[in-house]
């Protein structure tokens, strides 16, 4: 195991949201793992991510790296609706990625980093960087996202975002109140796009400890939500929604936005992921000019990419382990 | 086109429902097309279906039949949490055929029908009939169904239903309230499952005369759900959850419940359907001793069966056609 690394945080002053908004205070939380490392890997954390529970590879893939976990804004560590006043109620990837760099150049000094590598939002914010900063980064991985949210993918977080916007506990004003039976409605409208019918089908709860799919529902849909709050979830998703790279660049289509693309880049879909389809990242691939597509074979659908399996953890991590190797 | 026909009522006198309920009137709605012939096909709604929208085959595979449409308990036509005092909270699959077989008996006079072909919950009642009443049924044509509701079906309802209970002005006593709030969170979190990832992609809303996804949407998830009940939403959706032909017979599994039924039966699940997976069909096909299995080649997805596109319309009608001619 890596060594525990206690989160940190650095307070951007002065900072300029893409909607408009300006804060003379945004927070960013961080982990730095092996920061004496030459190597520099940037992993920015998911949906549902802390930056103490994001995978790292860093006993695998980023043993010899200094591996940085940088929160999203919106996750309730990283400036938030909950935790910031006068936060956006939009905010854009775009903003993320400007906050890491100010946070990579101005704070930690770092010149670039040999890798971003993000899973779900953290994947679309490694596509984006990408995107706005090619020559910051050599190598990106994206795990189980896309370079824009498909329609699919979009229509299904309408349906958590009204069970969340329509429930009885839920103020647009109040973000510092959770908004229990909102979070939980989101929960249940979220829960059976995390996997597969053959997950559900196989009863692979039970290999996450869970005897039964009610124990299991419990904990995904009720439990997993304390500690979240409404307007955060919100924040993000509307983000999530809006993810589109071709916004960064002169390119008037997202087909020309990845041909810019310089960089090399590892997709890794999982071939039974519902709502980051295959087809997605199969499609980017043929524009991309130094594209490697590998599909996760897995029945864990979209948290395939996220840790929460062995198998499809190790097999990623060989897949990148590889994919980090530059012929010389 | 056949004759519009009227919906016409049979109200059944002192009926007893599955979970104790009794009452002294229930009734059943129906349309009863080309009364005349002597072929009989007996057609169950689907979860938002009426009798006087489900797709019939009535000009095609169904032509020379005599074809009765029946609402299922809970569909605002049928008896109802809406319409009917004292209806009950849990109805039950073998409560829908049970009344419908007093309606074809005792009221219609008929002896027996040549096939019962259903579309999704419909679908679960046609595998019901098979497994209560084989002799009463010939054939029996199941599309976009299962003979048990999978797990995974099963979380996905979890997700529509909590949007609906937790809305803010949803009340599980008032169900002559629509609750229109969490109607649409409803409609919200159930539209993504209904295609596929393909048909988003493909934009096919557009061959339904929307020109947007936000046009779509808003007739989805919106216009679609008026004159619709919240509590009548969620009588049949827990039946649905709770669909298992199994609970019929001696049966201890699923499996010996399948090879129990001696129907000839057709099995049309659609390759890209989300909740209703042909994976699940080709699996009770191997089960049943006079089952044929064939997959609607359509990224329509579920309502491939449905009838909302004419390609995959046309397709079912002429399996269906075919599988109706008995070699004799």
């Amino acid at each position: 195991m890596a060594s525990p690394t206690e989160a940190q945080s650095y307070d951007i002053p002065d900072f300029k949201f893409q909607d408009g908004t300006r804060l003379s205070n945004v927070r960013l939380v961080y982990r730095d793992i092996n920061p004496s490392a030459t190597k520099i890997a940037l992993l920015p954390t998911c949906f549902r991510g802390r930056v103490g529970t994001t995978l790292t590879f860093a006993d695998g893939a980023l043993k010899n790296y200094r591996v940085i976990v940088v929160a999203i804004f919106g996750n309730g560590e990283s400036a938030s609706p909950s935790n910031t006043k006068g936060f956006p109620q939009s905010i854009d990837y775009r903003d993320c990625v400007r906050a890491q760099h100010i946070l990579l150049t101005e704070h930690l000094r770092i010149k670039a980093v040999d890798a971003v590598i993000g899973f779900s939002m953290g994947g679309q914010t490694a596509y984006y960087w990408a995107a706005m900063f090619p020559d910051f980064v050599r190598d990106v991985v994206v795990i189980c996202s896309s370079a824009r949210t498909s329609r699919h993918n979009y229509q299904f977080l309408e349906g958590p975002k009204a069970a969340l916007e329509n429930a009885a506990d839920y103020s647009a004003e109040d973000s510092a109140s959770q908004g229990q039976r909102g979070l939980n409605a989101f929960g249940k409208a979220y829960s059976a796009w995390l996997t597969s019918h053959e997950w559900f089908e196989q009863e692979l709860y039970k290999e996450l400890g869970f005897e039964t799919l009610q124990e299991w529902d419990k904990a995904t849909t009720d439990t997993n939500y304390q500690g979240w709050y409404a307007n955060d979830m919100l924040a993000k998703l509307r983000m999530w929604q809006n993810g589109d790279i071709s916004v960064c660049t002169e390119a008037g289509s997202l087909e020309e936005a990845l041909r810019r693309i310089k960089n090399r880049i590892l997709l890794l879909p999982c071939q039974t992921d519902q709502y980051f389809s295959w087809r997605a990242s199969a499609r980017e691939s043929q524009y991309l000019e130094f594209a490697e597509l590998d599909i996760i074979p897995s029945v864990w659908g979209h948290i395939a990419g996220g840790g929460t399996n062995k198998r499809d953890t190790e097999w990623m991590d060989k897949r990148i382990s590889k994919f980090l190797v530059h012929p010389s």
